[in-house]
């Protein structure tokens, strides 16, 4: 297996790229890499990219880039907004792995995490895209308030509202009757589920369509892989195939 | 919120239910339940019943019966054969929510783990059937060889396989072509992936059908559990709702 992984650094033709200590160490002391060895890099802009380790030290590396091996792609126009849960890691690194293009931790008031380590999350999201041969790694929004969210919604990003209580269509019906082009979003509420305010007022937006997820009450975390497994099936890029290694 | 405990007691019309002190430092210790308060019992036989704590102590606590809550009903007939990976917790816990009907650890060429903790799995898999409102319990199976799972195999449980290479039918639309009414199976190979020549004998078999989950290379956890998801939604019991509470 070729080493994967992330920079931020442009990458061309003829191009090279410095590692810092820590990716370096990664490939040297974990997947004992030296220099010759082989590793991929993307950056979510220039494509996939195959190099070789010119020279590798504990205080960095340098990869000298040899040739494209996939074009760039983006990832559907997938948002995820998400109340601050506990195991908001888990959620960040299989959203990253399902395709999803943004990630939006939402305050409600039922939220318990009021403070979302955004270091943390990204490096999970980068870790995931790594592993998951994904080209480029979702955005991450700053933590706000489900009002203030809703204030700045475009309303053509369509929001499914997964609900466990309340007025709300089967997911897979109401993925099949929505349209494939437009951009999306899913969105779950915390452990406590939302407060009835929330739900009444969510309700009333025209861009919010509210689904169930079958007769089970869901964790949080669950029902976001859920909703976002699903759509990626019936309305994003379930038909494509990952890449031949 | 009434507390909600899976038991292995018969259910029934003015009985009685022992707890042990395991259940009864759960009730007493972590929620504050006294003589008195009610819970909500299941069997996975005989439906969700509603009690009193008659008596509760250090040492066990007695549950008197008042009502039936809900009507038996079993989950619908999907099994997850999942090769022993290090993330077995999270699928117990996530296969359980999402409605699966048993739980096979399978041993592959790949496997990494050669030891499940049976006991641990069943734990994690009563407490979410617990907190998703189950009515049943996943059946756990011992582990056993991909060889062996193959040949105690019953034609008519139709497989569903995720393959990560080779050929696959994108998962929407191969669930969409397959009958409602047949026993199921999700399988999801190891971290490291299924040898060639297991998947070569996987794709002989007329049960089996290989499903695509989209461009990206997929943890074996999340596989599962999106090829679970995806189940539910489109062919299993996706249509229904959580009891209102």
């Amino acid at each position: 297996m070729i080493p994967r992984l992330y920079v931020e650094s442009a990458l061309s033709t003829g191009g090279a790229v410095e590692l810092d200590a820590a990716r370096s160490h990664y490939l040297r002391g974990v997947l004992r890499r030296e220099a010759g060895s082989d590793v991929l890099l993307f950056n979510g802009r220039d494509g996939e990219w195959q190099g070789r380790i010119a020279r590798i030290a504990k205080s960095g590396a340098r990869v000298q880039l040899s040739s494209l091996k996939r074009p760039q792609q983006q990832s559907p126009d997938l948002w995820l907004v998400f109340a601050a849960i506990k195991r908001i890691d888990v959620v960040a690194e299989k959203a990253t792995e399902l395709g999803c293009s943004c990630l939006w931790p939402m305050l409600t008031q039922h939220t318990a995490v009021s403070r979302v380590n955004l270091e943390r999350l990204r490096a999970n999201t980068i870790e995931a895209a790594e592993q998951s041969e994904r080209l480029d790694i979702p955005d991450i929004r700053t933590p706000a308030k489900l009002g203030e969210i809703l204030d700045s919604w475009s309303p053509t990003r369509r929001l499914i509202l997964c609900a466990e209580s309340g007025d709300a269509i089967p997911i897979a019906q109401a993925l099949h009757d929505m349209p494939p082009e437009a951009p999306y979003a899913v969105m779950c509420g915390p452990e406590g589920g939302f407060a009835r305010s929330e739900l009444d007022a969510l309700s009333k937006l025209p861009f919010v369509t509210a689904v169930g997820l079958g007769p089970r009450v869901l964790r949080a975390d669950t029902a976001a892989l859920a909703a976002l497994a699903c759509w990626q099936a019936i309305l994003g890029d379930g038909r494509e195939r990952p890449p031949a290694r």
